[in-house]
């Protein structure tokens, strides 16, 4: 029996997948299905799940015909109906990378496709389901019509961008999107990774999925960092941001550093009024998988504590890769009843207004 | 009274401040000195510590003439004869950016001349003092050619690079600078900074200091990952590596991040044979300045547990940057008087063989 009982659960990640670019045929306009039959183009080159690299589907996500992620009866059973603890909700972050495919229209026809799939193949069948919206977020202005598309559709509670991108998020580039998001109340959802053709690091290309992986939490930071120091936050003063599947346990470490420089260097950032860690309690979120398995359990409670919030963690699955923890897991340690209740459930409630 | 008395300290990381392109003149060959003097060139543009900000420079620090760091006499009475601490040996990084400058004969020319100048104008004036090798990293057969002109050196303990890189530290380009380094049982101290021409982020160019320098801490995570993962460690392993001026309070989140994906991916870095972070506890240490400034000092006692290593930190002070930590303000917490002992000096008396 898991410590969690008939504990609701809330879980803000699980994905869908697109089974194949033909998946989309149905839903883009003639010219794109005749550009893509004809072309090369088979969808976005890279992969954050490489096929046979061993932590990209959890054993047994498979169906038996297609990739993990594509099969509504599977996630049903495996992600859903579990014996262990009753999931109320689950929030669908498609990975589809349209802000990696360099022809402007055909990613915004694409988006709108992979959109339109989502509300017909998994929001209508299955109400507990919730998702978000894919958008072509290199191309703000057209991310902004699709927001717009989909914004009153009570299915859809978030934007989903890829958290490597081609600018940092707080670069004004980006206003049109958090304007579309904010005016229908939808939370920004930042999930790891992306190829805008950056290296995946500050100093250049890494060489490996285990440095791309361990290394995306650096990446998580500079976003954080931008969004506050930028001044999106204060732009866009009801704005809520979740980053999905980018770890925690480096948070404290960032909030003690950016609140000790931004006592030296306010004066040059004047619109970002009060201690950035203050930001970041009101305006972010952070999923809670996967959980950095620190060697203790008595570390994960120190960095709750250290957090200084007990309504920034979100519980989620990662469902079905192979990060995939089941709740017992991905929460292995001892934690106050109040406080598990937020994490698993109540504080996802509140944040998306479910 | 500070909480340190007597106690002996070895400082790991005091600036000294080549005060003109014109210091260097007379110790570089007569062609790149007509060069100097007939081009545009002033040294590296860019400069980690912009001029008039406030995280610049400490108060007090600039001599009646010329930049802070650029007087002996001022760093004697300043750093190392406090009245409260009593600075044994002091360690100086010389942050001039060699790495930057595109030409790589002038770069050489001058990594060249600024080793001749701490040789002649620090080194042999004060006893206390020990220096890194500065070296044109961008080039790194020259590099190791400069390495093995002071090599043999007493005064010199460590090779500088900037943190901020052409490539991850990982890459085999670097090889011939780690093995010369190894060769003379030498540091490779990793600091603060850089501009080799990448953006400052792995998803584009921050726009304010304030940015650059809370986002550093990511450039670092990047490193380590790059060292262990791409196997330097395993070609040389002999060798240490100081990151210096990088904060410590996120290592343990890197530690368990690494350490748990390293476990799912072991088999595509078949040549990194043990957990991630037994490599950072054997070949790599932190210096302690600057200290995020955790909120509560009990977080600080918690980091360091969660390092899971006492021999980690090295105490630094960052003279006469602003930034700057006397040993009471830089180790704001009661430590036992064993671990105290250890991160105020004796832990870099036998880093760094002193």
């Amino acid at each position: 029996m898991s410590i969690f009982g008939k504990q609701s659960v809330i879980d803000c990640d699980l994905h869908n997948e697109v089974p194949s670019l033909e998946t989309l045929y149905p839903y883009l306009p003639d010219h794109w299905v005749d550009y893509c039959r004809e072309s090369a183009f088979r969808g976005p080159d890279a992969n954050d799940y490489p096929k046979n690299a061993p932590i990209t589907a959890r054993p047994g996500s498979k169906p038996e015909r297609g990739l993990p992620g594509t099969d509504l009866e599977l996630l049903r059973q495996q992600a859903l109906d579990s014996a262990d603890w009753q999931v109320e909700i689950g929030i669908l972050n498609c990975a589809y990378r349209t802000a990696s495919v360099h022809n402007p229209d055909l990613a915004a026809a694409l988006a709108t496709a992979i959109n339109q799939w989502q509300v017909e193949q998994w929001l209508d069948k299955e109400p507990r389901l919730r998702a978000s919206i894919v958008v072509p977020s290199q191309t703000p202005e057209r991310a902004a019509k699709e927001i717009e598309r989909w914004g009153n559709h009570p299915g859809f509670v978030q934007v989903v961008l890829p958290v490597r991108a081609d600018a940092p998020y707080g670069n004004l580039r980006y206003d049109p999107i958090y304007a579309a998001a904010a005016k229908h109340d939808l939370v920004i959802g930042i999930h790891y990774g992306g190829a805008p053709g950056h290296p995946s690091t500050a100093t250049g290309w890494a060489v490996s999925y285990l440095e791309e992986y361990a290394g995306m939490a650096a990446v998580f930071q500079s976003q954080v960092i931008s969004l506050i120091v930028e001044g999106v936050f204060d732009r866009f003063p009801a704005l809520r941001v979740t980053l999905i599947e980018g770890g925690f346990t480096w948070m404290p470490s960032l909030m003690w550093r950016i609140d000790k420089e931004w006592k030296g260097l306010r004066h040059n950032t004047p619109w970002v009024k009060r201690p950035p860690s203050e930001y970041m309690r009101e305006h972010i979120r952070l999923t809670t998988q996967p959980i950095d398995g620190p060697a203790e359990e008595r570390y994960l409670r120190q960095i709750i504590e250290q957090m200084d919030s007990d309504d920034m963690l979100l519980f989620a699955s990662d469902y079905p890769h192979w990060q995939f923890d089941a709740a017992a897991a991905a929460l292995p340690v001892q934690l106050e009843e109040g406080v598990l209740k937020k994490i698993l459930a109540e504080n996802a409630r509140v944040w998306y207004c479910l």
